[in-house]
């Protein structure tokens, strides 16, 4: 048999759920018969004892040591629960084929839990295999309706052996003839994610949808954790008080029934929301001050009734303390010691109240102590004081690390570190409600980058528990599918995931559309979601402005409006190719989230522009202000829609405020600021080369320079683009005339008209001249115009090819291999990092080309993650050719991407050596570096995702051999310049075009 | 008899022209009766001899040494030639009663002239006396009509000796019965202006109307001249050729005839206009190098053609040489000595062509040598090479000085330099085509900084020539009378004139309006003319922008638009008010000036405020572009009009580029860009405090620091503006509510609506609080919204009055005179340096109060204008109290208006001292202060017209004596501002409001 037959066309499977089951298998029993109704439009009837069966089919969910049914199967032999008894958290599947004619039962397929989680995992899993996604209600990923539904357990073994295809529970045959699936320990112990910051959008939707953060909300919220196979949850506690609003105590019976352990966040001790003390404390006493030193009786109280009203459930005790509303508990003029002290003094008292209260011994209590900002420096101490990294009373307490709010990971344990009894957890932000600028609205999260800095915590041994800062969760489904795909399977996903984010987005999608989209549908949905978290992760929307993508300089603003254009182009092409539930669910998860991000990156691209001819005076400027003003109206159509889609289902969903951030809040919040020129009342034209600063208006002694086209130095294609704008509202006939014979132009004359007020003239060099060899070209150019004006250009071309290099070998591998020529004409060259001649790995170890990570494209990173080098010696590395016209000093630009280091004071040093130089040392960043918003570097680097490190040096004529070596974690190059040391470079968002 | 009665309703006078008379009287007898004619309807028949007199009155009008009449008159003792005779450019007017019975002539006028000119001014005089402006043609000022004329020989005299009016002309009796009137000779030796620049506006308009810059353009430019009692002119030479296209030589021979002393520019030699020698080098060889060096042949028979064909007219032959089109004669890298070489060596031989070809006496050919821009370095000299200063070769030249092309003297002549035999002229400009910035348009000028610096040079021995640059022309009517006036009757205007600029306003508006106009219109006609022209003066249109008034610090927009408004408001009034002729007269050359060149104003301002309210994502900033808009339409809409009215006679004449230059010349220009803000879509308010940066969007972590209002503390009114603005689209209702009974405030609730999207609340101190005495009052609002908003603001008024201070007398002195409180919550005080509060004299010298000098109002300078002090002591000084409430470190800010120093390397230094410390000098002007755009602080001088001079100054707590002591030639101060040491001034245009 390979094929189970759960349902055909006239019946259903029933499904067996013994009374003494565990209630939240029952519950989870009837959700599972409810996605089967969505397939099959039959719902499965819950039953408790195979006698009862009146189906062919029977499906038996059960949890080993609460089911008789089990029992007798396995004392029958017919299910072996051996093979799970005592795993955590996994489930086995099995099918058997019955003969027995007194029953009406043919066909029973078991699913058994070896605890409730897991037996609620098996069941999902049913679901998911019907057909069902996780994403079913918070995604709007509504099934496709079968009439037969059919199981294939050995297919999924199959599968596993024979193709690279994602694999997320382990499979196997148990060797009886029928079909058996067992599962795989979840990798990361507690895994889940945290609702926060959730107002405006979370928080009126709960509200209107279900009266308030309350249990029929959670409901929803752990059957989505649980899909996902999570077991953690931080709750929403902005303005919520978990345990006490469901109504009442509702909430937490409702996890401790789905099995859901519940923690409270980094700085809500002993079960207590943050809330409850200013609500509470009259209880207590008089004294509302949130003090340990001065008011350690009345919260010590406060936290015994936290203990006492939660401990029945399962949950992981935050301990530790902060301040209220997340702030620094002392004032800034305590010294280190009077922190730790009075974190200790908390922490002994709360490690008290648990031995007490839970269980005197401490070590079977789960407790977590987060080194979130200010607390990392009580972690570590000082020479003043010992910090509580290796305190004796938190052996079994687990860290909980942290990113830096912004997805860019922090400290990591140390070798010796990792063997801390506790285990190590990270605290992972999706979503952020702070310093420097808060991204709160949509998605911002790419997969790569997930992937690449979660693995590295993994690497560093942080397995315990990974929760992920969601924000207001909704439009974060795709990259928390991601996230906790990753921690219950970091086998499949994790170092073995190197360049599979592409695969898991397409098997994603699958999830979620079933068989509804055509192939080009999914590239088209793959380019969409690649292109649109791309955009969101290079530049929040939040952070945009006029100011981002240079309007002028290497042509930014319009490289990249191209490309938001085309996304945008695909994203809208969907939405009218889609119909039905699919159209539904890619407006669930994609479309608004990538239409309504995409539209503000145009409209800011185009205000730039706006801004940059209006300043100029060009009447070229007003050709961009319709767009601009229909975005914004688009801007707030979106919105509106999406809060009305499927009958108003995600109202308030994309209600927070998102552009044009001034502050770290959104109280300076703006819209594109638009310009509009007033033509003056003559005929004036002015005239510029694209991507260049410089322009003429016609005076003749506007000319003593000459005006060098540097995209025709530049540019690949060798062509160059004119622009002749007018300032006036009086139309301007213009002639050209080309002074050199080596130079070709598509228009000789015509006419700029005051609408849109700008004509563009291509040149390249002519088409006789050969290219691949030197070829320099210069032409005079006159434009002249109708009205008197006359502008005299002189044009350079410079083509590749080196003449004076007379090996041909080299000029071989110059031509195919070398990243860039630098010198004379050229002031810089720009090379991706990926794009190096030659890779030398050590131990199989070096670096690696990971795609989608880099703002632009791909990026190079030494990989296993937390290997360290500290020198250059024994290193691996990737070397580079570089041709230098002239021999001379250069700086050589490394472009990062944003990260930390992994080591408290790290500077996430590499090497570089220059020919035969010796290795110098590069540091990514400064000896007094700070993930905190008082650092600028810290803080640029957060809003630009990116940051640049330069180094000086001095390089030969001719080719020029670069080498990178690996240095310490956190390292990822994406771009590397090298210039004339005293040349600068144009500002740019992204540094010169690749 | 009294009155003369030259013609009434049935007849006229007759002109007696004899036919010895110069040409040019004849012709000029011509246009008199036409000017008479205008009156009376009745052209005068003009005579050669009194027997053909038809009348029974004759003018008379004859040259001493040009007329039988007079000689035989003089013989008759009728009329005593005696009394003129020899002098230069005098008339004599005399009225004789005839009682011949035998003749029907019943009276005679005799105009008698000294020489052409003088007779010619005397013609002139007689129009003058029949109500027909100088300006008949150019200022459309035509004369009231009239039956009956009559003239007042004898009342020109009383007046003289009875009023403070204006006398332009000694007028004096001879003792016989008749009336009798004798001119004084000019003050200045030749008076003239320089048409210059002249495209477009000039001569497109020349051209359209004469059909070039040819003789019957200039018949009325030199009749211009002449009425103005000019007698030298420079001739347009930007594109043409006066000597060859008049055509021909034709405005040649006109000059010549009409006694008009013909020059070149200060860079054209020996009477060649500029672009002569690229039309004519051919004439004399191969080479168009301008260069006295390789092409010394060429161009020296350039310069004898030049001599011969004008010699016989009456010139001043300019000298020396510069590079074509007014630049530079060698390249940068040519030494002192080589430049003055190659002057020197251009000078002999120029030299030597008038010893030859006019005169073989040079002391007796009238040679002028410009010391302009880089000649002055050549002059001067350094110490390799002696300076052309001394060169014994020019002693008989007029060294011609100028200003800094912007109006503001430079170097003036020592004592010592005094006695140059050639003596000296000015080159002053109002209009310059230039660094820094252009200005070209409309009248840039007021008549008191052209009294205050014609005035000094005159006093400095600068008599021989005085000639302005009127760019094109038309426009300058007004400064440009002013001018001429000065340079004609120095007694009269000169030193005497002190505060005198307002009087003779006035008469130039009787003289243009007649009776036409009613007391209160002269006043608004006054109101007008300062006003526009100080607005100008204080920044041009050219060089207006958005960035000029500061739209926020001091108020200051806000202070200048109610200022500009409230002058174009009375423009416009009497534009509605003034009909027929007078109407005409006030739009050819008042109208069209003050409405156009404030309408910029107001615009720029405005867009000040749209720029600065976008930026803050106000939709307050849209409420400013509808008026911006109708501005920009506005301008052009006043250039067509005024280019339309009189059926176009003066069409192109406010052709120029006119506003937002951002270099030198007028390719930029550019009007406001206007910024539109699209709100967003919910309701949020910002509070803000007029004049304050800071404002406040309802976070409560903005409110760390109490918002005081300055407005309270500095504001005479003690009231303060609070502004709530809307960034969305959202109306919202607000409540104010005062928690301190020391407030009051005119709203407590209200609603700020979309559009303007802003509501203003005046808050007082209590009127329950008397002042007098010292209040302080500190009090704290809330303002809150319905959106939930919320801001809280301290508020703090500090009002005048000290009870620290129990002397009475210091304190009632302090009230009533002291200009300034500063410390404590006081950063700053600031005063008009006008207000002083003693003022001494030396030697009946010192400082003097100029009214409208300053940029805002009055300010000091110390007279006579050259006396010079080279220390404090014996100086003269005015002292100012200053109460500190603290004693500590304190800045004193001199605002100065920019003016230049009067000697090489001078630094206009002047003195101050505070209480009885040692006085200290303060520099006006750095050491290696320059008049070149090279050196930014003459060129920001130039822009803002006023510089600041600051230095520290240690003050007593209490009240402080500052003195001031006369200094240098140069030094004007308008305003002083002492501030906290460690204050920082916000930016502004003209600092701390008054």
């Amino acid at each position: 048999m390979s094929k189970f037959l759960l349902c055909d066309e006239k019946s259903s499977f029933e499904f067996v759920i013994e009374s003494e089951a565990f209630e939240g298998v029952k519950e989870i029993g009837k959700t599972v018969a409810e996605d089967i109704r969505l397939v099959t439009g039959k719902e499965p009837v819950q039953v408790e004892c195979l006698d009862k069966v009146q189906s062919e089919v029977a499906v038996i969910a059960a949890t080993v040591g609460k089911s008789s049914i089990l029992d007798a199967f396995s004392k029958q032999g017919i299910v072996d629960t051996s093979l799970i008894n005592g795993k955590r958290e996994v489930f086995m599947m099995k099918t058997i084929e019955l003969s027995d004619a007194l029953s009406n039962i043919k066909r029973i397929l078991v699913i058994a839990g070896s605890d409730k989680r897991g037996t609620i995992y098996g069941m999902f899993r049913l679901s998911e295999l019907c057909g069902v996604s996780p994403l079913v209600y918070f995604g709007d990923a509504m099934p496709e309706k079968k009439d037969v539904l059919e199981i294939d357990i050995a297919g999924l073994n199959e599968k596993k052996q024979t193709t690279e295809n994602i694999v997320t529970n382990e499979e196997e045959k148990d060797g009886s003839g029928d079909e058996l699936l067992i599962s795989k320990e979840p990798s990361v112990y507690y895994r889940g994610f945290f609702i926060n910051d959730e107002w405006p959008a979370f928080g009126n939707w709960a509200t209107d949808t279900f009266g308030g953060v309350n249990a029929k909300c959670y409901k929803k919220i752990f059957e989505l954790l649980l899909r996902l196979k999570g077991n953690y949850m931080w709750p929403a506690m902005w303005n919520s008080n978990f345990s006490e609003e469901g109504p009442g105590i509702e909430n937490a019976l409702l996890a401790d029934m789905y099995g859901v352990v519940m923690g409270t966040s980094h700085h809500e001790p002993l079960c207590r929301a943050g809330n409850e003390w200013q609500q509470q404390y009259k209880k207590y006493g008089d004294d509302n001050s949130w003090s340990f030193i001065s008011n350690e009786e009345a919260i010590t109280k406060f936290w015994v009734d936290g203990v006492l009203r939660n401990r029945e459930f399962e949950n992981v005790y935050t301990i530790g303390m902060r301040g209220e509303a997340d702030s620094k508990l002392l004032p800034e003029d305590a010294t280190m010691k009077d922190n730790i002290e009075v974190v200790k003094k908390a922490i002994l008292a709360q490690d008290k109240i648990l031995k007490e209260k839970v269980s005197d011994k401490l070590a079977d209590v789960p407790r977590m102590l987060a080194i979130y900002k200010e607390v990392e420096d009580y972690y570590y101490g000082d020479e003043t004081c010992e910090g509580l990294k290796d305190w004796d009373e938190l052996k079994d307490a687990i860290f909980l690390l942290s990113d830096d709010n912004h997805g860019n990971l922090r400290n990591l344990p140390t070798e010796a570190e990792r063997s801390h009894a506790g285990g190590y957890g990270m605290y992972y932000h999706f979503d952020y409600h702070g310093a420097p600028i808060s991204y709160e609205w949509t998605n911002c999260n790419r997969l790569t980058k997930t992937w690449e800095q979660m693995t590295q915590a993994y690497e560093a041994g942080v397995t315990k528990m990974w929760i992920v800062n969601v924000g207001d969760l909704k439009e974060m489904e795709y990259p928390l599918s991601f996230f906790m795909e990753l921690a219950y399977d970091y086998e499949a996903w994790g170092l073995n995931g190197l360049n599979r984010t592409k695969e898991f987005a397409y098997k994603w999608i699958d999830k979620q559309f079933g068989t509804r989209l055509t192939s080009a549908q999914k590239d088209d949905m793959f380019k969409v979601l690649e292109g649109y978290t791309r955009f969101n992760a290079m530049r929040t929307p939040e952070t945009m402005n006029d100011m981002i993508y240079h309007p002028v300089h290497y042509r930014e603003g319009e490289r990249l409006l191209g490309e938001a254009r085309g996304i945008l182009e695909t994203t809208e092409k969907l939405n009218q190719e889609l119909t039905g539930e699919a159209l539904l669910t890619y407006q669930s998860m994609i479309y608004y989230a990538a239409a309504a991000s995409l539209n503000l990156v145009i409209a800011w691209i185009i205000t730039g522009m706006n801004h940059e001819y209006a300043k100029k005076g060009c009447v070229y400027a007003n050709s961009f202000i319709a767009e601009i003003e229909e975005r914004i109206k688009r801007d707030q159509e979106l919105v509106d829609s999406f809060h009305n889609m499927a009958d108003g289902k995600w109202n308030h969903c994309l209600a927070s405020a998102h552009t044009g951030f001034m502050t770290w809040d959104d109280r300076e919040w703006a819209y594109p600021v638009t310009c509009k020129v007033s033509p003056i009342s003559v005929a004036k034209a002015m005239v510029s080369f694209r991507g260049q600063d410089r322009y003429h208006l016609g005076a003749h002694w506007q000319d003593m320079a000459p005006i060098v086209s540097t995209d025709l130095l530049y540019d690949q294609n060798d062509e160059t683009l004119l622009d002749i704008d007018l300032k006036g509202n009086v139309a301007c006939a213009y002639k050209i005339t080309l002074e050199s014979e080596a130079l070709e132009c598509d228009s000789f004359e015509g006419k700029v008209k005051n609408y849109p007020g700008r004509e563009t003239i291509t040149f390249r060099r002519s088409s006789s001249l050969k290219a691949g060899v030197d070829v320099e070209v210069k032409g005079r150019v006159e434009i002249s115009f109708e009205n008197g004006q006359k502008t005299y250009v002189e044009l350079l071309f410079k083509v590749c090819g080196n003449s004076k290099c007379d090996n041909e070998n080299v000029l071989d591998s110059y031509i195919k291999g070398s990243a860039g020529v630098v010198g004379k004409d050229r002031p810089y060259c720009c090379f991706r990092a990926s794009e190096f001649d030659f890779g030398h790995l050590v131990d199989d170890n070096g670096f690696e080309v990971i795609e989608f990570l880099g703002r632009e494209g791909n990026a190079i990173k030494a990989l296993p993650p937390m290997r360290t080098y500290a020198s250059a010696q024994d290193a691996p590395y990737v070397s580079y050719n570089v041709r230098a016209d002239e021999a001379g000093e250069y700086d050589i630009i490394f472009y990062l991407l944003t990260r930390n280091p992994s080591v408290k004071g790290g500077r996430m040093n590499f090497f570089m050596a220059v020919n035969e130089e010796e290795p110098v040392t590069v540091h990514s960043v400064s000896d007094h570096y700070y993930t905190e918003w008082q650092d600028t570097d810290w803080a640029q680097g957060v809003l630009t995702a990116g940051r640049q490190v330069s180094a000086f040096v001095t390089l030969n004529a001719g080719i020029n051999s670069i080498k990178v070596f690996a240095g310490e974690p956190g390292v990822i190059i994406e771009k590397i310049v090298i210039k004339k040391k005293d040349y600068l470079l144009p500002v740019s968002y992204l540094g010169p075009n690749l």
